[in-house]
């Protein structure tokens, strides 16, 4: 088994450590105009008044970190991205996970961001492999490996394996540490394959006994289809943390959801006197008026 | 890694397995009197329309497996226990895990039962290990054996991984092959020990891996004096279950739980086309009118 690493994120004013020692720590994936008609429509505006209130919203739901993503079709995303990444700075002071696809908006973003960013995402594609890289080294920022490459998806827990070693180890190659390396081994819908939650669960064990790094993961995927999702999510992602995830990706907003970790937290030790439950609790009921 | 082993259980007409390659088995813990006036006091009654009730209650809310628990202090406990099962009987066909700490009533109880039963339990301690191995030898049975001795409740994963390697062992001494012996862990008070959780877990795994044998484990102990305590009960039997348990001991009237064992089955991949949690999700509606 591999010493369990730490990974640090930083904002100018917060540091977040995420590791197996601790609570999970949430990445908050609200900001994301996928689906989001009126948030893609006011981004196009150059209006971030949603954003602001997301990022707000779920830093008060417990999100430790916030993603930002501004991907909308035909926006100019390098101005884009930097403007909301200010926005929520000027509103929260958790650190931030820069999401896109777009190597010049990554850049824009690295350049005015302050403290130690999460880069979401690279991949085993050789293409972009090497670019994103030089970048998180360059600024010094961690990274979010994600477990496909050129051929896709691969579909065996062994061959989610092979492609974190690769990320790994080519970051290695460049100096960039492998605890500012964090692995999502990606979930499938299990409406489609009724293996992808053990896939993805076996995945993670396989990662964290080589390489003892630090694991994230979406969850919504896994019950598209399904009825009463958020029941599904909330079992999955607590199987996960116990296979060893350490900063799911999640709406926080999503009660059922975020209640889950808080106890799978509580469940496996990492929640002295049982101290955050009990908080949350008294929260939920305050909430609930 | 041992081979999972597959535990047969039956009644006069039906027989259930229990094996990590298959959905949890629940065993339904309704009828017992421990904190239930009313039910020890008709029991002590020799009125048994409350077992009945809860018999075909737990059975129609999932449960595959009933426990049998008739311990009202005072009473002739042979007499009322082989009166239970009968009535149990009259209105259920599924298996039945006989719970009593009283030698002749168990005794008594396998002397009438028409099926192989799962007697609840054994343990570690000397005094009595033997007596009930044998009675499980001679009438067929399988036996849950618990995580402690005569000096209590092990403090450590290790300690109880050896108790249950010293129940498999001496049973298998016996002629009592290893697939009839289902291990129970033990789970204590996060309230009074926030590792507690992590501790049964841990056991878990360890015992799955030496011994392949199946699991089963009550989850009610474990948020004792904590709010929400359902919540916490869902989170945990969900990781028990991604460590090795199948056959959880749990009140699946409990709504809350009962979903997240569903959940637990489909994220582990023993639900095909999500089959199962789909039926559970149409009952629960038509249930909520």
């Amino acid at each position: 088994m591999a010493e369990n690493l730490t990974t640090t994120v930083s904002s100018k004013t917060k540091e977040v450590l995420i590791s197996r020692d601790r609570p999970c720590v949430i990445i908050g994936e609200r900001i994301n105009p996928t689906g989001r008609k009126k948030l893609a429509a006011t981004l196009n505006e150059g209006n971030f008044d949603i954003v602001r209130r997301d990022a707000v919203a779920q830093v008060e739901a417990g999100a430790k970190i916030l993603d930002v993503n501004v991907g909308v079709p035909g926006a100019d995303e390098p101005a884009l991205l930097t403007q909301a990444i200010k926005a929520v700075c000027e509103v929260t002071d958790v650190p931030l996970c820069i999401d896109t696809a777009d190597l010049q908006a990554l850049e824009a973003a690295l350049k005015i961001y302050d403290g130690k960013a999460l880069i979401n995402s690279v991949n085993g594609e050789e293409a972009r492999l090497e670019s994103v890289l030089l970048l998180v080294k360059e600024y010094g920022a961690a990274v979010i490996g994600l477990c496909m490459d050129d051929d896709g998806i691969p579909p065996t827990a062994e061959a989610r394996f092979a492609v974190a070693r690769k990320i790994i180890e080519r970051a290695g190659k460049l100096g960039i540490p492998a605890e500012d390396v964090v692995i999502d081994p990606l979930a499938l819908t299990l409406g489609a394959d009724h293996h992808a939650g053990k896939i993805a669960l076996d995945a993670i064990e396989m990662i964290v006994a080589e390489f003892g790094v630090n694991i994230t993961m979406g969850v919504s995927n896994i019950s598209f289809g399904m009825p009463d999702r958020n029941a599904i999510n909330a079992a999955f992602i607590v199987m996960t943390i116990h296979a060893g995830l350490t900063c799911p990706i999640i709406n926080p907003l999503h009660k059922e959801v975020a209640t889950a970790i808080l106890a799978a937290d509580l469940s496996m030790g990492r929640d002295e006197w049982g101290a955050r439950w009990i908080k949350a609790y008294r929260q939920r009921l305050k909430a609930a008026g």
